[in-house]
């Protein structure tokens, strides 16, 4: 009895000594902090189920996997799991490949290996000799650190792992993070502090960041990371740089990630000496096969080039008569020999000012399909503008069947609140993934494009625009790393679910305890819809602030291009309010194949959610819930602050639940949000009504200032210019 | 038998965990680490000493003491220690003023309360009714707080805490960080990432930093903190950014922390639609008076304004032809009412090219004695250049009797290694304070000057150019966290010892381990003196890299201001080097008391380190080590880069006495150090040859490269410009 007492008050004292721990949480660990296992019979379970730890093999990769489960499973299972190199306990965890543990060669997975291929894996138990096996097997060692993560995960998350057959292999080959970060770090529309990439201490000084970086990406499958801004600077690829470079691809390859640049245009003009640029001119040729073999010194692995020619000022082959095609391939042909590839981003437009800016790279890129190298990706946009808060799928999705098309996601929240910003933004890329291109018929999904399953196509690739900061919590928002983590698994496996990736991340990162879990996954699922209300609703877009995209900026107009200010988009007037994209407009339906162009082009059939987009609709319009537009308009801005309200509710309701200084962070940022949110209200509210003639409806919250004085407001050193 | 071995085992497990946590220091504790105590025997002890914790009082200040006193010792004792508002333990720890508790008031200290102050304390362990008593008491809850870290400190430190009797109050009154930070929250001189202050999130958003910056800043008595650039922008004095500055302002009131602003000059033009910022005209007067008030409505507590003014280019009274006490005198009487001061830099030089910038300082505000407000404190660099990695004192110390002389120190190492460079800088900060002026006869040092008891003033105050941004270590490199530390430290006591506040900073920061605290100290004590040695020795100076100040640059001339260059201040010809500021060249030196004078004009008394500050000095000179001077040059580079190898030697021993990430991490930055130690080297020995036309000694490693080569070096996005 007295030594249950003592052992149970040292227990105590451990307890207490774990809880300061949570106490001073900064959200550092994301979704990797390896908290002790909560549920008492699982966590016996599982220390049951792991005696023992059998990683054979010592390659970088396998180092780093054997690392991360011992440190892992010592956190999870709050005791340490010894490691071995043959079996001397009954019941062992085994990872490997079958060329490095002869463990994992002998279990008889051979068959079922093959088909997981280069970065899959599986997680088998299975029973030789009366011990009892849990095995991460794959055919490479990258693949073994994948499996391990999602072993991890399995115990993170309290699934049973009692009698796993789970084989796993990623959709889509190139899944990389487009950072635009520039090289006096600052980051284009970054919001979470500045660059991580400190260049002035590269290539002597290693921050453990980038390995935490690394680390945090593997755990999802992130297998490439652009390091810098598509606004480019030639000087990243002079040699100064190139050894920084090096130093973080050193650093990043034993977790299976590449590295790329982005390549500036005029680069051989800039840094080379050379009169110009042109991709025919075989001296620029020269130039740049010369310049990719010596990327490819420091970094033998490099991935190869991203790039934004001939768009918002960048330079590019039209500069030279030339087209997209002749300017990516140039550049392909000169990293082709060592595997690398091209992603040419078709986010462009023209100087002269279109008529309808959705309908550019459309117009630009279709009629080059066919014409690429075979290591070119042409990167896509998930919608035709901008990264709005809600935009139709892009045209270009199935248009171009010749082509690989890589899907560009954005992470940053350049449109979606910033910084300050609640937003789980996993139902967003859905909604592009699943929709239905036509282009071979229903079911010719976004999904089946970009993962090549359409098409045939081999090269495959998803980007996303990165959030990551030096911020403490790496994206500012703590709710912002889920979108770090539903990119990396989407990119992985598109057909997951929102809510079960949100389950994951919020039991990783917060708690499993479903008290906490339900609400807070609710909350995170209706985020995007919210601010989509009281930002966007029914389809308007791109009506922020000038410049640096903050708060709401309806009035925006008399700018020195048309298609960058809001009432090009909105087209406001006393009849209604809308964008006319069909044939009586623009007529951008038609760049859809014909039954989502008949769909779109018809007011009546048209998701409500997309109607402004294509329509200019009469202010008297009946829409569905059959109020007038006028009045929906109202009451969607309004719903979307009455939105973030029941997030403020449900979010203080969890006091107590995790670390107070996670929980503070949100609450604050929560009450920054609803300020935000009734400032878009307001303002949009009140712009329009000087065109509708009409009032607010009665029963809803009156602005708080006049239009005036939301048109006033000038924030200054907004982050992420 | 079992029983202990079981607990034995759960201790383990405990360890384990804990050694666990240690294994991922990132630097962000700083010196508040509270790890456990690990002298056994001392645990015991402070175990037994401390049963109960009793603060009675509920203001902000005694709750965040009682606060860090909780967590703190939970931490170091590895057990609760219960709090309690009346005594019911044995050995009961009590904090507390008279005012706010009955148990201080009663314990008999009134007399020796006296003697603290309004921010000191006394530490006293005493005997009541049976009961024992260790006693934090002061006369005001900020004398609580500062009394609670120092008892902190010697649990930290291992100190015997069983017979206290210490009273402690510091010498300087003002003790003030000055950020350099930029509203788009790049730092001046800044190479810890950015600005700690995010000012787009402000008011809404209150940073953890914030609160941990300010206990850091507390727990070594800094009491006030300019948030902003000297470079000023007018900005920060508006409606806006003042509801961002009363945000931190209240976030750093409970730690007894007071904000000042940079005020720019030109703000009654720029912001408030004035012709003119003449301070004699009464509008602009009224304005500021005007402005200060809405400053203190905001900020009922804030400190005043610190103004560089006329000075590389800022705007100041010399453009309306008024003096620095007409500008400052004006904004004195703005502040006056409300308590606020004004802290005029006197580090100014015309736009008109001298003889000598070092004399400018002293020739512009010495005549200026006596004129200024009695709110005014005149703010001086610790040496008459620019922060030098080695000046003599300032002649201004001593020479303005009637007028308060604030010293600045630079803790940011603009000029020492920047971001990459270990030194620790106390030797530099004593060799100024306690450097005689000899103002009033021997022992009239600069830290009498400053601490007031030379000339007996009561307003006395000292600034740190502030090392501190967004990094996760607050610093950049570990080990500039010390600079921070011994800032405060000396900033409250100047006469403790450089060696003493090293043991401290080390045994908080790292271990108490002898092991580990004797061979870092030595190598810390020694640093400063290896960075002059390899930049600048014998009294060279400002010959670093142009506009970035990163690396040498001894070459530098031909630029609009002579005194911005480098040939300016070595003089090298081929008879020899060095800036003559005898009496045969610019006369600096009759700025100082006559026996400093006499000292510093003489060429062979003037001390070694200073020569070159003083003396045109010819190659072969003989100096004291027997050797020429060009000899003794080549020795002394050469010395310093062997010295950086040392302390690489010394770091690499104490592989596994510290967490392995923070030994990485110091390690790395050793690598980088001791390459630029070389670039040092080697680019002033073959530049300065070129003169002295005289072989590098034989027995010295040869240069690397040419001198063409060092050159042509142009590092790129230096940080802190």
């Amino acid at each position: 009895m007295q030594r249950k007492l003592f052992c149970l008050l040292l227990l105590l004292v451990c307890l207490a000594y774990h809880s300061e721990g949570t106490k001073a949480d900064d959200g550092y660990k994301l979704w990797q902090r390896y908290e002790q296992v909560q549920d008492q019979a699982k966590l016996q379970v599982y220390r049951q189920a792991i005696n023992e730890l059998i990683v054979q093999g010592n390659s970088p990769t396998l180092t780093v996997a054997h690392q991360e489960l011992q440190t892992a499973l010592s956190g999870l299972l709050g005791q340490t799991v010894p490691s071995s190199q043959q079996v001397t306990k009954q019941n062992v965890l085994v990872a490997g490949t079958p060329a490095s543990s002869a463990l994992v060669k002998n279990l008889g997975l051979t068959d079922r290996l093959k088909a997981v291929g280069n970065e899959g894996y599986l997680l088998q138990t299975s029973t030789k000799n009366g011990k009892n096996y849990t095995v991460i097997a794959a055919n490479t060692d990258i693949g073994v650190l994948y499996g391990s993560y999602h072993f991890l995960r399995l115990l993170q998350t309290q699934q049973d792992i009692s009698n796993l057959s789970i084989a796993s292999a990623p959709k889509i080959k190139h899944r990389v993070l487009n950072h635009w970060d520039n090289l006096d770090r600052t980051v284009e529309r970054g919001y979470s502090g500045f660059s991580l990439w400190d260049w002035h201490r590269l290539p002597g000084y290693i921050d453990q960041r980038y390995i935490d970086y690394a680390r945090a990406n593997a755990s999802v499958g992130i297998n490439g990371t652009v390091l810098t801004n598509v606004n480019a600077n030639a000087l990243v690829l002079t040699e100064d740089y190139l050894k920084k470079v090096a130093a973080l691809a050193d650093a990043f390859r034993p977790y299976g990630i590449k590295v790329y640049l982005t390549a500036r245009f005029s680069a051989p003009i800039e840094i080379g000496g050379l009169k110009t640029a042109d991709p025919l001119d075989p001296q620029v040729q020269a130039w740049w096969k010369k310049k990719s073999d010596e990327i490819y010194s420091f970094v033998p692995d490099f991935g190869g080039f991203l790039v934004k020619a001939n768009s918002e000022g960048q330079p590019g082959p039209q500069n030279y008569g030339r087209n997209h095609a002749d300017g990516a391939n140039m550049l392909a042909d000169a990293v082709a020999d060592k595997g690398g590839i091209v992603m040419w981003r078709a986010f462009v437009y023209s100087e002269d000012e279109p008529d309808d800016r959705a309908k550019q790279a459309y117009n630009e890129f279709k009629p080059l399909d066919g014409t690429f190298r075979d290591n070119v990706l042409v990167q896509v946009k998930n919608g035709a503008i901008d990264f709005q808060p809600r935009e139709p799928f892009h045209p270009l999705f199935g248009a171009m069947p010749k082509t690989p098309l890589m899907m560009e996601f954005q992470l940053t929240q350049e449109y979606l609140g910033q910084g300050t910003t609640l937003a789980y933004l996993s139902p967003m890329y859905k909604e592009t993934l699943e929709a239905d291109t036509y282009a071979k018929g229903k079911g010719s999904t976004v999904a089946k494009v970009v993962d090549g399953s359409l098409d045939n196509h081999k090269l495959t690739g998803i980007a996303g625009v990165a959030n990551i900061g030096n911020d403490r919590n790496w994206t500012g928002h703590q709710f912002a790393q889920s979108n770090w983590y539903t990119f990396g698994r989407l990119a992985w496996d598109h057909a997951l679910s929102s809510e079960q990736v949100a389950d994951e991340w919020i039991k990783m990162t917060f708690t499993n305890d479903n008290k906490f879990v339900a609400p807070v996954k609710d909350m995170m699922m209706n985020s995007h819809e919210a601010i989509v209300n009281y930002m966007t609703p029914l389809g308007l877009h791109h009506i922020m602030g000038w410049s640096h995209h903050y708060g709401p900026g309806p009035w925006i107009k008399d700018k020195h291009r048309a298609d960058w200010t809001s009432v090009y988009y909105h087209k406001a007037d006393e009849k209604g309010i809308g964008f006319d994209r069909t044939k009586s407009g623009s007529n951008a339906v038609a760049q859809y194949f014909p039954p989502v162009a008949k769909q779109f082009g018809n007011v009546k059939k048209v998701p409500e959610k997309y109607l402004l987009w294509f329509h200019h609709v009469p202010w008297d319009h009946k829409v569905n819930s059959g109020r007038t537009l006028w009045n929906e308009l109202a009451y969607r801005y309004s719903g979307g602050v009455d939105d973030v309200r029941q997030m403020q509710k449900t979010w203080d309701n969890q006091e107590g639940m995790i670390d107070q200084e996670r929980f503070q962070h949100v609450k604050q940022l929560l009450t920054v949000q609803e300020q935000e949110a009734k400032w878009w209200r307001d303002a949009c509210l009140l712009y329009f009504q000087t065109f509708s003639k009409r009032p607010i409806p009665q029963d809803l919250e009156k602005p708080a200032h006049t239009l005036e004085y939301y048109m006033s407001l000038d924030p200054k050193f907004v982050p992420g210019i």
